[in-house]
């Protein structure tokens, strides 16, 4: 059956398919009643749900990370829409399943992404195409990289975040090195590689993103120098980078985050460097941005033009302009 | 007579030009004679002579800001082209003189850069057009744009640092928006107006880069918001800019330096207003690394692969690629 | 009808009158009843009232913003005075209402801070007087001036507190002046004009004071000189200005916060802005003061010395001194 | 004999007194010759002198911190007043002789400034009199309260600065109390009491301004709450002041640096704390101020508006405003 | 009759014991009935018990700081240990009852800390000797010094916290002095004096642990060179300490917190106050730890291996090992 | 030949020996005169020597990082012994010369250092034994790690300074556990492993010591755990540690610096890894007060007690105590 198209449910429509519970909270009419809301989604978007008093005692046993099967009927509350149960939600063992259905995942096709890499890579030739190939020609990495999100939570926390966030960076960091004279195809390696480490910093499992034990105690710079470290030596001595090379590939990946107080080891001491750097703030920073103008928390109602109190990943109020320049 | 162009100058070139001082250093050999080196420029770069004990008090008059007539020859001295003078310099009036012929100047072609601004400026329409063309379709406006750096010392601080900034940023910016989404037309205009402040910021003359009154009691950005004040103010009743449209130009001026500590009065609220601002940097920190790497301070010795100290400008010592990656 | 004098209240008295709601907090009694607790006030105070279960149907409709007719006899619950509610309260609407007898207002009268200015502007002559009257002999922008608060929340958020800071910056300002040997008439006209962006920057109504769109995108301090640059162009020749005096009077206000991390365009460079700058401060910070021991929310039993937390704004606990010195 | 009144001297005139040496810099001529400068100064002022080759043998011994008679002609050199010797300068014994006539020092008389003071102590009464009495009321902790400077380098670092100091922060602090609704006496003796401890953190001789052992290892602060404690200890019982009144004072003292990385214990908790504070740093920055613009290195030319470079006392560079308001 | 032993209770056993009340919070059920969580207490842990509906009237009068007779049982609840009251809680008056039998308390013996203090004691020699012994040969100022706590919350903030984290500055200045060539008596010395004025600073009773007056206005560091000074001062004339060696005791208490923005008045001038410095933070942080890992707030679960949010005291998240290396 | 011991020369001794040249300065006289100062050395210290203008010619070619053999007499001049030099230097060609000899070194016996660390190893069994083995139980790397120093320039830059600096974390770290219950031996193999990585950030030769490339492109912390992960790659199946174990060696070296901004990846995140920062910080520290108070131009002159600048390493002022305690 094919998943079920959140952004595309309107008011009235039935709903009978399986969700995620991604959120559970327990709370008390003012007239003393218990009842709670639930977020449910899938890999495309989340829908609320409120559950009142009659059905509580049917819900007791869902909790987050669940995959639950949901009849009900899409209504508006608030200036929202939401679910409104008819039965009580059952839930679905999830033994075999495919999980990745149920978490949110990036709404740009997978291939597309894919198809831009590979032209990358296409562009480049020997030890630098070498090194890329080691992670990128690999099935079973690209596997992995292309569900890992960009982070637990913040920008790119999608299944495919990080895939999108890396393409991003490159697209940006490209340019970039074009405009300032800068080696691109260098840089395009620079960007693939830069963040490979956060492949095993991250869980990604029904109870949403988290560290592993790897990511907590060593942070994902440390993680990507030694992930290459150890494809790097796998080469054929006659395919071995030089001592330069192997080294300005590092220096990517450690000087990536720009400045020692957000976790890189070192600055950036080459202009490609430095672009990187650049980018991956841009891409951040920017996605912060596109989704906090969709935020329903920020934006409570849809006449603010400006949003109601601070975005934690951008410390600041937000602007969703309702002019139009054309 | 063309201006020498100082960079094609081989060891044994006889120079008889016109060449404006842009250093004057006195000091005392380990005998305890007395000599002086003078650092001699026009827009195409810079020539370093040695003037021994011999011919010191021919040049007693002769100060930084002056243009001189020298006749000379090329050597090589410690590994780099020098002037020998045959004959002592012989300062000029400069009256009526083309003082921007001594200065400083970047090597782009000022027409190419316009010739982007300009094929920018016909994707607008609208307000977005009125509003920048009320500035870069100003003849006079263009003309003191053109000539002024992008600061008085680092990045761009040459004639027309501004201009290649704004076209830096502008190419930057839009790919970053292309990329995230964002609003390429705007955030174009967004760049072009950005640093028009510099304009009323630094005094352009033989002595060099300075600060106008103006520039050190407001700084650039002020000034920015003054003039894109005044000028909106004289578009006719029915193409003035509606509330919302003239704010966000003035907040892409007032916010594109990022953070309150240096200098901008408002964080980005806006998509557009944080790509520009991370463009911004990527131009002026990218331009530090390009002349980083060709400093010959940093780099006194053509073997060093490391600079010999820290960039003041980036805060850390810079890399000088050895190897190739082709 | 006077407006109803809430700190002369005692226990006992009877309460017929119109008042704001400032605040409602709907709540849950340990019982499991709900109750809710309402802010109200006028220009002259604030008074809490909790509605009891029984009542909680009727007071439905109430919402902070309105204004209410409100019944009911003072009381005295935990050692506070607080309105006990005969009869449900109703809604009265706004339309052609005065608002501001019901918003939070300075208990100094407005006129004898308006004699105090009028006899500073007294002693100024020429461009000094030209300029600070293009504002202070302007009916409009003085209506304007004394009912906009200081900030929306902070020191001096009352209507007319931009009115009585302004005064107190010029008190301290003159004094500092005259100890320091600074011109005492020149940082006058500074304090006069530091803070006249806050005018555009905000909003004034019943649901209490808020950010503009120009203030939350620009910022006070640069539409002040936005506001000062208009204003002063409208002098017709003769009385222009020199450039010096037009960017001193800029200065004052683009460096009286002192240093950019608060908002400041430059560093205060002369005595006189230097002086303004801590002029600033001690209003400010000592309103903070003066309100912080009054505030029961961090003094909520009478008997405390210091307050229970640290006040937001001083970021710091504050001691209530509980002796005598005389 | 009348000391050297040095602001009063002309070109011409002839000197034949006795002045210190303040510095003394050896260098070489252009044309390998030696020579030194020397400064030369009493609390009047200071004056520069060059010796010449020929005089250099004869001011062998000469050093900073002696005393010398000196007998030559005022002359004017690269537009300054400079003292040409017209005889070798001799090193006077400094035995008895009364140092201090040869040190910098404040120009306003100090009996000025003891009245005001002595015009604040008759305003308190009680115990806080008794408590600023205990210093105040004492002769020679009076002398040696006149004799410390401010600091050994920057504001007030001259015979009196610390007298002028407090007076000028009692000054601005009893204005600002003035006008906030403070206890404007309690203030007084704050400002009074602030920096007591300085007397026993500097030494003052002829070498200059330099740190006590004591100084250097506890700072001003620390030695202002032992030197207070010391004495309300030897007030009888039945004149102590109580713990809140005691702890009060030595509050002032521990908080006027205002935050904990200037060196301050705690912040200030009480509104005349705060007020202190601000006072504190008004007359030392508006003090940096009047001497910035006096100071021949950073104006080494009549001209500059701007200062040539930042002043290190305030990390910026200052206006020297040369248009006037009246 | 002996205190209750908290650590050694088992599911099943009775307690009839008096405990302190430290946390009392009320809520209601999902049900909407009102129930209530008490945190109970004495020297050796703590314990907590749920009151449900039935018995909330019958504790209405229960409140931190009251010590009252429990009766109940142990059971298990949630995975912890609780206590299940099978009788209301009685409240005891606490007239002239030991309060500290009641306060939480270090585990380690009293006696074995004053051993080891004493101990050291006996290696110093001279003045370094008498002034150790002014305190700690004063059995009054033993009995303060042994009861109060290292800190209100937070570090050693227990009864006998002092005693306990004084020991363990000592034996790791101790050992650091040794390793590092530094006089180890004498920064046994400074260990033993660094924080007395925390006798001064701190309240204990059974509301739990609090600031004095003196704590909040001055801190523990000047309260300390106060404390300091005046028994130094009662030594004999004979006995009295050179002023060098007074300010080094003084430069200890001082600088011991290091760095201005944490405190400390002066940064440390000497090897062994910067020993000082390094072991007191050791044992702080390292308290923090071993508490972090014990604390149920932030190991909600025994299964978790990182605690599942920050620990406010050490501002990370902390690594509970779950392997062994033996 | 036994090296010349440096620190036990007498004036009148005869010097003829091989010395570096560590430093070369050229200087004039006032007189006009050429002079040079040289700095001449081994492992055993440092001597000056001052050439005059008869020998400048013969010692045109002599440069930093040269070995010369030197014929001179110990003297006194200015207060502290120097080489007169009674021929001129003559340069050693230093192919095959053991360099080692003739550079800055520990005063503590190497093979005291090595029977601690054994010793330590000892103590440890199982995994924990085999990864530190991996290190110290290959003489090639005891070898490199003897010979490295603590740092380029600032604490422990001495041949051998690494292998102190490390026995000095360890012994710190080893009491500080004990004191606060730690695991005393993993501590320690986390002391000896802390610093692996300058092995390969540090060259070592006779013009000084300097970054190695590695070193500058990625630091000596990142390089450490590359090196760990190659070393345990390298263990037999049976012999590997668990996850854990090897996440926690990882730890201990990516944490050690404390703090992002000071090049740490992460910060300590057990009781373990905090200990280890604190002893290496002490060690440093401590280090830099030792030497500090040794540094002739921290102290020009024997009588000082306090610096006469800051210390660039401790960026503070340093007291030289002058009193005893005993």
């Amino acid at each position: 059956m094919a998943p079920l198209e959140i952004p595309k449910l309107a008011v009235g429509d039935r709903v009978q398919h399986e969700l995620l519970v991604r959120e559970r909270e327990d709370k008390v009419t003012k007239a003393g009643d218990p009842f709670l809301t639930l977020k449910l989604g899938n890999a495309t978007g989340v829908l609320g749900a409120n559950v009142w008093k009659e059905m509580v005692p049917q819900v007791q046993g869902v909790r987050p990370g669940q995959v639950v099967q949901v009849i009900g009927v899409v209504e508006e509350y608030a200036g929202r829409r939401q679910l409104k149960l008819t039965a009580p939600p059952r839930v679905v063992p999830m033994g075999g399943a495919d999980i990745e259905q149920f978490l949110p995942r990036i709404t740009v096709p997978e291939e597309r992404l894919w198809a831009k890499i590979d032209a990358w890579r296409a562009e480049m030739h020997g030890p630098l195409r070498r090194a890329v190939d080691l992670f990128f020609a690999d099935e079973s990495f690209r596997a992995e990289f292309a569900r890992t999100p960009g982070a637990t939570r913040g920008h790119h926390a999608l299944v495919g975040g990080l895939l999108l966030h890396t393409c991003e960076v490159a697209d940006i960091a490209r340019a970039s090195a074009q405009t300032m004279g800068g080696n691109v195809t260098l840089v395009t390696a620079g960007a693939l590689l830069h963040d490979i480490g956060k492949t095993k910093t991250y869980t990604v499992d029904l109870a949403g993103f988290d560290y592993t034990r790897a990511g907590m105690l060593l942070q994902h710079i440390v993680l990507g120098s030694l992930m290459l470290e150890e494809r790097l030596r796998t080469l054929p001595p006659q395919d071995q980078l030089s001592d330069e090379q192997r080294l300005e590939l590092h220096h990517f990946i450690q000087s990536h985050h720009g400045q020692l107080e957000f976790g890189a080891a070192v600055r950036p001491m080459t202009l490609e460097a430095e672009i990187l750097h650049f980018a991956d703030n841009t891409s951040a920073k920017g996605n912060d941005f596109t989704e906090a103008v969709e935020d329903a928390e920020l934006f409570p109602s849809a006449e603010l033009e400006f949003s109601a109190k601070r975005s934690w990943r951008l410390e600041r109020r937000v602007w969703k302009r309702s002019h139009r320049w054309d």
